[in-house]
């Protein structure tokens, strides 16, 4: 069976603190969302801002392979025409296949927000539908606060969908707008509003109880055949659903058919690429799409998914285009080395493997983890390997060089009375031969070392420039020595097409840091250089 | 009804990516759980490694008021006795009142993991329990993949059940290890497992589809009545079932009786609790606790929770400790402000307690957080309440006056081709009239300007010997800006009789290091004092 996606992330989604889309932004993700088979598209609410009716003019130009573009608004005023409405009009103009209209369904909102009648209310429904389904359009009808609506009144909310299905809605959305309703309860009242109205029925949820997406799965059992929600559940107070899950859900736990052949398998990279869009931080423990999704840390659990993946994996993680990952934990053993190491196809040598592991493990009782520093590890591999018969080891592996030698740094931080203190931050380094001597103040000392480092290195290697330093973690390791303790600086470093973790341990909270910056740097050339060979 | 509430966050939930507890942070999350009426409290696996091996020698000092401690390791190994097996001689010798074992379920797992027959397994569990109990422990039986299993071959996977049940567990709980279970299919086998043992049933889901509050909230219904689960969901993969959703919709929406009466408005301040002792950042959007979970953006929604808050709030924000946010922005309110400023009496004074608000606001904006930092809260309330009118503050707080004034500091770093770098501290203070200027060497710049303010102030100030720094964590608080951003730093100080906190936020780490030392040091000095007129 079928079941409808009705994206809102572009509107709902962008209620969202700290989420602000450009026009570029609503445009290109407009086509991504179309790509993977999304069928409707909420762009925007015309009246509200100039930039979502530019986005209305401006998508008119893209050619659509299969989804349609909704624009969203409410019910005419009260005690007004519909043909003469402000609201109707713009939504009118934004030229779209679908309109969507809000309107109430809680008596109490009528009465009290609204200050109308429950007549004209409904009045306002169905001449809100018919006005714009005598202009050509589709009409889809979000009941706002359906579900309490429901418990205060259950006869009149159910009245408010039947006005707009009388009038020609083809869907009425049913919104649980609090996020408050428990799912056993969705799925009964989904029922009492499909043997009311002979239209489709839809759902649109919100996740203040952490039941979002159970509750759009019980609306669809109950009946439901539009699911309306945001791409990593972005939105107001505490999000929309996440529609990435339910449709990773419906697809695979209940065998719906939902978006076109083959987008399964796009569901990460459209979750990766709707964060960088709105630029908010990814969450590596999202359900399905997230970076640690198919984490395996432990050596009990390492072992096993390494005989069998499904022995910790509730499905695959190509399946939703996402990888497993073994992480370099406290309990490493040999069977997480070989596994974290299976793309380099270094297995075949048994030498070598065990070698990493004795790597591995004196570092990590120096206070190493690499867990959430994979670049270090690459790093660490390759040096290893260099040591190590490097005539023998696999083609596809770039050997350690050092792309820089680093013979010596100064931090200096003065502070004066109450005044911001003064860093001061000098490297020499030696490149290609020759020293490089260059000096950096900066607003802290990492950031001043930062500096030094990269006014040394540019004219060598420029694409550093593209290189940028995102979150910068400290944690003390042996915490009982107090200050004299040793400090692990993680450090995430990103460019226009990857994000990596270098880490770096020391008694000196500067060395670790150091340490973590030269490792962010020598990934980035390594990485870069292997790119451009294939 | 009552449902107990078993946390493992310091078992699986520090299998998450990135988490790490110190065994402080181990003690100071126990106690901080029992305080508010968690059941159980899962502290380790002690077999695995030294640190949760000294965590239940040292938990035995701590008097705990609700809470039950447990020891969590496996079934004995195939084909040997209980009574000389390595695993549960570790968990004896915890000295818990609860053991928690885990075993098989599935049978795939058993003959291809484990390797042995499916009799043995049953004989595996019942020995481990019995054993166990024969030892005065109270048993709880964790069945793994017990929703795997029972899809595999229902029979046998009730079978494991029976086997713990007849030996003497007094619960069994059914793991939805993989988290790939669907809720109606999580009822329909919880109802089979209450038809087939006479014993408790609890569950421990894992949020793989982003269900496992819906799941383990439909098997409290069918009967469940243990939940399992962590703060925050903080866990391996996508995370163990966020038992404060779990907390919250159990009481609130189906009233279950949970926690201890009055625990659920300390929901909100757990949770940051949690996040500030594991390192992690808070997210935002986190129903129920979340700093956006009440909060409202746009006109038309903040008007109307101004003319009525049930408009678009599920339920108010005052019962799980949270408070409605109209302005976007991170702020405190008053009412936490009122809680945590309760024990010092000066609750009368509204215009004091305005303006500690508009100080705390005032550091909030510029990346402080007090959660984990009560000595620089502290302070800070010594200081406002100086300026304010002194001579009316209750005599019970002893009003700010500085220890010793901060004229200089400078650090300097100097690393040299390999070797360990050099730091040195210098430090000018001004104490009792007179300029103390002192230099140490350290470890790394906290270190030596911790050892050259001793210098400077233990001739004044002997007691300050017996105060040492237990932990340091450096937070970046705009990750977006790099290494330009603002940090936090929190140093978790302490002497013979306490534990504290303190605070310091700039650009520059090694000034909020400072900020957050010099506060550890007032407050050592300003808690001694008051204790010593006591």
């Amino acid at each position: 069976m079928r079941v409808s996606i009705y994206d809102t992330t572009l509107r709902d989604g962008s209620q969202g603190e700290g989420v602000n889309f450009s026009l570029q932004d609503k445009l290109l993700l407009t086509r991504r969302l179309d790509e993977i088979g999304v069928d409707y598209i909420e762009g925007g609410y015309p009246l509200s801002n100039p930039k979502d009716f530019e986005y209305f003019q401006a998508v008119r130009e893209i050619s659509l392979k299969h989804a349609k573009v909704c624009a969203f608004g409410m019910t005419r005023r009260k005690n007004a025409p519909a043909e003469t409405d402000t609201c109707l009009k713009a939504l009118l103009d934004a030229k779209t296949p679908v309109v969507t209209i809000v309107g109430k369904t809680w008596d109490f909102h009528v009465t009290e927000v609204l200050g109308t009648t429950l007549d004209e209310n409904l009045r306002m429904i169905a001449d809100s539908v018919a006005f714009c389904k005598s202009q050509g359009r589709e009409v889809f009808y979000d009941a706002e606060h359906f579900f309490d609506g429901y418990r205060a009144n259950p006869e009149y909310a159910l009245k408010t969908l039947q006005a707009a299905a009388t009038a020609g809605a083809s869907v009425v959305i049913l919104c649980d707008t609090n996020g408050g309703t428990m799912p056993e309860r969705i799925a009964e009242v989904v029922g009492a509003a499909k043997r009311a109205v002979a239209c489709e029925v839809g759902i649109h949820c919100h996740n203040d109880c952490e039941l979002a997406v159970a509750n759009s799965l019980a609306a669809v059992r109950a009946g439901a055949s539009q699911v309306q929600g945001t791409m990593n559940g972005i939105g107001e107070r505490c999000g929309n659903v996440d529609l990435l899950s339910v449709i990773a859900n419906l697809a695979l736990k209940y065998k719906y058919d939902v978006l076109t052949p083959g987008s399964l398998t796009r569901l990460t990279e459209t979750s990766r690429y709707v964060y960088e869009l709105a630029n908010l931080n990814h969450r590596v423990g999202q359900p399905f799409v997230g970076a640690s999704a198919f984490a395996h840390k432990g050596g009990m659990h390492t072992h096993a998914v390494a005989k069998d993946p499904t022995t910790y994996e509730h499905i695959t993680p190509e399946a939703v285009g996402n990888e497993r990952r073994i992480l370099v934990s406290e309990l490493s053993g040999q069977s997480t080395i070989l596994t974290k190491t299976a793309k380099y196809e270094l297995n075949h040598d048994k030498a070598l493997m065990a070698k990493i592991l004795n790597a591995v493990q004196n570092l990590e009782n120096q206070g190493y983890e690499f867990e959430a520093a994979e670049a270090s590890f690459d790093l660490l591999v390759r040096k290893v390997a260099k040591e190590h018969k490097p005539w023998e080891v696999d083609k596809k592996l770039k050997l350690y060089q050092p792309w820089f030698e680093r013979v010596t740094y100064r931090v200096n931080i003065e502070a004066r009375e109450n005044n911001t203190p003064i860093t001061e931050a000098t490297v020499r380094l030696k490149i290609a031969g020759q020293i490089e001597h260059t000096a950096s103040e900066g607003d802290g000392p990492v950031n001043a070392l930062d500096g030094a480092l990269r006014k040394a290195l540019v004219r060598f290697y420029p694409r550093l420039n593209e290189m940028q330093l995102v979150d910068y973690k400290v944690r003390v390791v042996n915490p009982r020595a107090g200050t004299a303790a040793r400090v692990r600086v993680v450090i995430e470093s990103r460019d226009g097409t990857d994000v990596w973790g270098t880490v770096g341990v020391s008694e000196n909270v500067i060395e670790a840091s150091w340490l973590a910056l030269c490792d962010a740097i020598e990934y980035k050339l390594f990485k870069d250089e292997e790119r451009a060979k294939r």
